[in-house]
C-alpha cells in the first residue's frame, strides 16, 4: 500500500533495529483518512471470502479494525488484554508473551460472541514475532471459529512471526513490509 | 439518538445500581454500523466549530472517535493509560482514578501532538463520574488545547460527571442519557 509506506518514510521513525516509531499516525496520534483507506485496502482483499467477524487485539489495532469490519459490513470483536468488570466467568482465556513491549497478559475472549464456524479476519497493527496473533489464533480456534486471514498493517520481515503463522497455513496480507530496521534508517522488502 | 437507545434496550444489561454491561455493541463485541452512525451524529452536531482533533481514552471510545475524526477529517489523538515503550521524555501526564473500574492510572499525551490553541472535541463511551474526562481536559489544557466540546455515547446522568464539566462551562452532547439503573432495568431519561 503506498500511500502507508509514504507516511511510515516520512513520519516513521527507526529508534533501533526492532523499534519502528509510528505513533505519529497509528498508534497515538492516528490519521483518521489511512485508517480509511486501510480498512478498504483489507475489505477489498477479503472481500468474497464471506468474512463474519473481525478480530483485533486491544487497543492499537482497533482503529484499523473498525475500518475493515465497517467496509465488510461486520462486526468487530476486542480481544481484551484485562477481564472487565462487567464480564461473567464464561470466557476462553490464553496467555500471551509480547517480546516487543516486554509484558505479559491473558487475552480474554468472552463466550457467545464467536460462534462456531463463524469466519473470522483478524487485524492486527503489527506482526514481529507473531505472539499476539499465535495468542488470537489459539482463542479463536478454542471457539471453533475459521479463521479466514490474517490482515496486518505494518509487518517485520526479519522477525519470525509471519513464518509462524504461514506454517499454520494462514493467507496473511501486510500492507507494508519492513525488511531492515536501524537507527534512522527503514528498509521495505523489495526496495 | 434513537437508533443507540433501541440497540441498548435490546441488548444492554444492567447488572445493578451502577454498571451497564453493553459489551455485545461496544466495548468487546462492537456494531460497526452502530460506531459509523455514531460518528456521524457527533460530527454533525460539532461541524462548524472548527475541530483540529478528536481525543479519546485508550481504549473503549477509540471506535466511536476514530469514526468522528473521519466524518470530521481530522486527526484522532489515543491518551495512553500506559506510557508506550516509543514514548521518549517529553510528555504531559495526569493520574485518573477510575470509581467504576476501581483502578489508577497515568493518563499520558506525547508533547507536540496537540499544539497550542487547537480546538478538540473529546470523545468516550460512558460518562458517569467524569474522572477520565476530568484527566482528558487537564492533559488538554496543559496543552493549551481549546476544548470545543465533549462528546459521550452513553451517559449516567444519576453520576455526578456532568455536573462537574458543565461548572466549567463545557459543552456536553450525549447519545443516550440513562437516569436510573438497577438490576435487569434500564430508565432513560425524559421517558
Amino acid at each position: 500500500m503506498e500511500y502507508l509506506k509514504e507516511k511510515i518514510k516520512k513520519e516513521g521513525k527507526a529508534l533501533n533495529e526492532h523499534v519502528l516509531k509510528v505513533d505519529s499516525f497509528l498508534n497515538h496520534q492516528v490519521d483518521s483518512n489511512l485508517m480509511d483507506k486501510i480498512g478498504d485496502e483489507f475489505a477489498n482483499y477479503f472481500k468474497g471470502k464471506d468474512i463474519t467477524k473481525v478480530v483485533t487485539i486491544e487497543s492499537s489495532g482497533i482503529a484499523p479494525a473498525i475500518m475493515t469490519a465497517k467496509k465488510l459490513n461486520c462486526d468487530l470483536i476486542i480481544l481484551k488484554k484485562k477481564v472487565p468488570n462487567t464480564l461473567n466467568n464464561d470466557f476462553y482465556q490464553t496467555p500471551v508473551t509480547s517480546f516487543t513491549k516486554g509484558n505479559e497478559y491473558n487475552l480474554t475472549l468472552s463466550k457467545g460472541f464467536i460462534k462456531e464456524g463463524e469466519r473470522v479476519l483478524i487485524i492486527d497493527d503489527f506482526l514481529a514475532n507473531g505472539e499476539a496473533a499465535s495468542g488470537a489464533i489459539r482463542i479463536l480456534k478454542e471457539a471453533k471459529a475459521e479463521i479466514i486471514g490474517i490482515g496486518i498493517v505494518i509487518e517485520k520481515t526479519f522477525q519470525p512471526g509471519r513464518n509462524k503463522l504461514e506454517e499454520q497455513g494462514f493467507d496473511i496480507y501486510s500492507l507494508a513490509r519492513i525488511k531492515k530496521l536501524s537507527e534512522g534508517e527503514i528498509e521495505f522488502l523489495g526496495e
